[in-house]
């Protein structure tokens, strides 16, 4: 079927309408957190603070940018491995991240930030409105190519919802740990995503299947996108973490992961060809899961040692998925997964999950100390009955409603975005640039068959 | 005309007659910050200093190196998306902002840091440079693809030293708050680069028309400068405020502004085109609208919900210049703006300033305390008849003292690179790399019109 | 002569195995630093620890980030510049550094940061490994697009052992200073380097000239790898420095050396040109040498006119390196050396060292006051006959002993690469990714000479 993908009308309301609201609801809801406040001087003098130095801002804000980075550039430029899809993958990230970001410190204000009457912001909820983003822009790479941006703002808006949501649950009703959020961003935004592109399940996908994969240089491009993703993962894994050894030893074990992913990912796309020849969808990718699999343990006793084995488990399995399970799921499951989000955030968020819960379940005080332990799992005096084996318990539920928050919010934003009036492309326009995008002449010719693939017919 | 373009000794000799320059004047005038000398380990424990932390450098140096990354990938990477002019964009971007750099250290030492007869160095004078300097590439923009690395390095250290002039003229003379640089930076940027593109205009500049557009993947590259100068540019306008609340609140607002921009700009983008299709040219540059807007307020009590506001305005205003202002620049009033820096710096400029000046002369004691009122705006006890409104008026003059330089300069500097020894490419080499750059063959052979232009006859 | 280039057991069985045998040394040995274990709250108190911020994460990670990011995308996008080796450039970058941080972790811990039987970990030896990993990234600008995954990984084991013994030499037994490894990192990688593809030389290389060259967008992409060199070198050079007005100290020495350099790059290579034509090779290389050259002296008194000298000299020495002594070393000394590392890290590396030792040798209480001498040259009580000559002497030493590490090892391990069952490819086959990876169509038809190179018969 050949739906109207003009979006002149469509798209700039959208746009205009979701920003007007943005900005009445900061007008009634948002102020700045007491640390970002001109009354700042007079609050610290209050509370003895001796330097500048313990605003917040110090604390965070290098992690803030670096994780800013990934999630505008890494995976922007990681979703530019399509050969005619470059500018849609860099620009739609951009937009929806712009929308999701401004959505995400509302939502995630009203709920963990409300304080009377009004949200308070500060360098941390900036942090926690990437993240969020973050769960979008994962579930974006199962449905690289084939929606249109209106829908991918409609699915922004309905994903921010429910991730906050279910962000509240885990760590405000089940108190669960999770910050680098293997559950609530990946495994949450992995399966979210799936659903979502199972719902959208396009049987003649393969008219477009000459433009689903790679030329040389936008394998380059993407590279740059793993390598920032890679690179500041530990950042990530550390942004939200407690002051100190928290941070510090989060980002220690992502680091030590994700080096003993790129290992057993190259070991794996080697010996799974039959000339031993690497693959690069194999090395933008798996080499990445070792830092979704130690987002809920990194800032745990998880141990160099522990962060290795998860990393080589995580570059094995996410490999091994991309050449196995991708193909499964698509001809059997008809879930047509774009950039294979199942093997680089879905199973790697499971794992993840997982380790955090028996490595919470094994904490002890010789571990931690007296007064480490308390610190590390926020044991006050309230809390007289915490167990380690508990809070072990409490962390695989996490995982679970994450699952069935994304399975059941997937399934009615993937209703939703069924609708045929929200512009998206026909099966045989899929993964093609030209449909939402003015194009430069070189590849108008280049690509012949397509000048403007918006006029051809439905059939070709 | 015709110009030798060969600029086998000029281009050497002013690089190294600059250098040599800035090795004698460095020796000296150059000492370094109380904070960066080896003296400071007694400096500390006479001034009392608990931690090494109270360092300077801890509070400046993370942003430091984001505003680096702004000027260098930020700046060099946005001019590359025309076809042909890629190595020049990255390359003369890279040579005239390292020649830079060294002179407005010592301009703005000697009018900012100038002690006892020397000027001490640390890390805010690089910031502080790199400002500066980001100032001439605004103006590069302009003039893109039509001058030579010659007149750059002299347009360069003419236009440093006015900035420097017109940088004291503000925030000393006039005590202008400006941390983010609306007016001294972006205003006197745009305007200087408009006027000395104007006085450099050329009449058959069509004869390059085939190359002043992009090609696909030279649109890749650029939206990487875009993307680093829009994820960093929080710390851009955050990197010299006071420590603590204002450089939190700085971030925060300029996070906001550009979350908002990108959403108008893609509204207005579609919504320009006729089948509502998005320009690269709209994603790229207008989206940044939003962070030179909030450059004079984003330390002051802008609100969040200010900030969008801007943020939502500048977008829109952007993307109409590029649509309907550069065409009428150029036909009507023969300002051929390259970049449109118009509507991406001079425009948003002059609002940010407006903007200050509102801000400014609305504030008041609730909003920020009485402490926090004197802190912000440096009264002190010799400032008793300081009001906010006559702070406003103060920051109205200085965006006309801005203006008024950057036209006076312009003028000047103007003439004097209309000369016409400096090795300017004629009307029809512009924009086109193989004129000043050894070109691999690829390139060669498939632009076969021009294996090397400099040796073309001048009319086709 | 023509080897087997199938990599499917050798590879993987190589990653694996050492991956495993990581994994079992980390169980073993690694263990959490005090400041990044959880028990830190308890330490804090009993160390009397007023801050969070005085955790020697907030002091070193913004550094350790920035060097991060030259290690894998600056290193990995530099060598990009070829027209067909980008994938193997960053790919291989990736799997070597990846493999070669966590050898060093262990080899440099044993060496340094060994403790009651174990290696504590923080995050100044994540910088450290990073740092002995550059010099391996170096080694391999050498041998680039000559040897196999295998081959680079095997280097890497013995590189790392060997700079990791190198540098316990230096810093420990002759006390030497070299915080930004002007003699560790660049001159040991860069002779290292030098003999090994001395060893591996290839007398039918010519046979593979046509793709030892760039084309028009692979020098785009080395030029994002050269700038983040060179933007985030003052980090490098600074991230090991003492807490406060040493690492203040070395960012900006560096930061002036680096923006000298450019000038000097720029005017030679257009004064070597018969037109006057800038040489992209030039541009992407010779401008970093300034960073190398100020490594050892960058935490010293220095001076800022000293670090421009010193950039000065530098890029004209790289740049005069790369178009006369590259040359002459591959034709007469059969020195192969495909990305110039010895203009690069050699010959600056030897200055960096000589720059030390002079600067140390002058340092003196006038400059230091006698506090700053002793503290920046770690002088106790128990070093009575300190003498700043003698620290000269010392440094003189350490850069003798660099080289001679470097020529013995490079010479052992380049027997050790001849072995002839690395997966080497033939002569012919150089430079060319499709032997190892997997090519996405376009190029394999655009290239048509060499649809599989690996099954190409040995001579054309």
């Amino acid at each position: 079927m050949a739906w109207n993908t003009n979006l002149r009308w469509r798209l700039p309301l959208t746009c205009l309408l979701l920003q007007v609201i943005m900005v009445i609801l900061f007008g009634v809801f948002l102020r700045y957190d007491p640390d970002a406040d001109a009354h700042w001087i007079e609050e610290r003098l209050g509370r003895n603070i001796s330097s500048d130095m313990d605003n917040e801002f110090y604390y965070r804000y290098p992690s803030f940018q670096d994780v800013h980075v990934m999630i505008f550039v890494g995976f922007g430029f990681l979703m530019t491995f399509l050969q005619r899809y470059g500018f849609s993958a860099v620009g739609f990230n951009f937009l929806l991240a712009a929308f999701g970001i401004q959505w995400a410190l509302l939502m995630q204000g009203w709920l963990h930030s409300f304080h009377g009457g009004y949200i308070v912001l500060g360098v941390e909820n900036l942090i926690n409105a990437d993240f969020c983003v973050g769960s979008v822009c994962v579930a974006f790479g199962a449905v690289l190519g084939k929606v249109s941006p209106v829908q991918l703002l409609i699915m922004t808006l309905f994903q921010v919802t429910l991730f906050s949501v279910n962000e509240f649950i885990l760590l405000n009703l089940l108190e669960v740990k999770d910050a680098g959020g293997s559950m609530t961003i990946h495994t949450f935004g992995a399966y979210f995503g799936l659903t979502v592109t199972w719902i959208l399940y396009r049987p003649n996908l393969y008219q477009s299947k000459e433009r689903q994969s790679s030329v040389y240089h936008s394998d380059l491009f993407a590279m740059i996108g793993t390598l920032f993703l890679w690179m500041y993962w530990p950042s990530f894994n550390s942004a939200v973490s407690d002051h100190g050894d928290a941070q510090h030893r989060a980002a220690i074990n992502t680091y030590c992961s994700l080096a003993a992913c790129v290992l057993t990912s190259v070991a794996l796309s080697s010996a799974l060809h039959k000339k031993g020849k690497l693959d690069m969808v194999h090395i933008q990718n798996a080499t990445l899961a070792g830092g979704v699999a130690v987002g809920t343990a990194a800032e745990m006793m998880l141990m160099p040692y522990g962060s290795l084995i998860v990393g080589f488990i995580c570059g094995i399995i996410s490999t091994l998925g991309f050449v196995y399970l991708t193909p499964f799921l698509e001809s059997r499951l008809r879930i047509q997964d774009t950039c294979g989000i199942h093997n680089l955030h879905g199973m790697p968020g499971i794992i993840g999950g997982i380790v955090g819960a028996v490595t919470a379940a094994s904490a002890n005080t010789q571990q931690y100390g007296q007064k480490g332990l308390a610190h590390a799992f926020d044991i006050d005096a309230t809390k007289t009955t915490w167990t380690a084996s508990m809070q072990g318990s409490f962390q695989a539920a996490g995982l679970f409603v994450s699952l069935a928050m994304a399975l059941v919010g997937g399934l009615i934003v993937g209703v939703i975005l069924k609708l045929p009036f929200w512009g998206q492309p026909a099966d045989e326009n899929c993964f093609e640039d030209a449909v939402y995008w003015e194009i430069p002449e070189d590849q108008k010719s280049l690509v012949s068959r397509s000048e403007d693939p918006t006029l051809r017919p439905t059939e070709p």
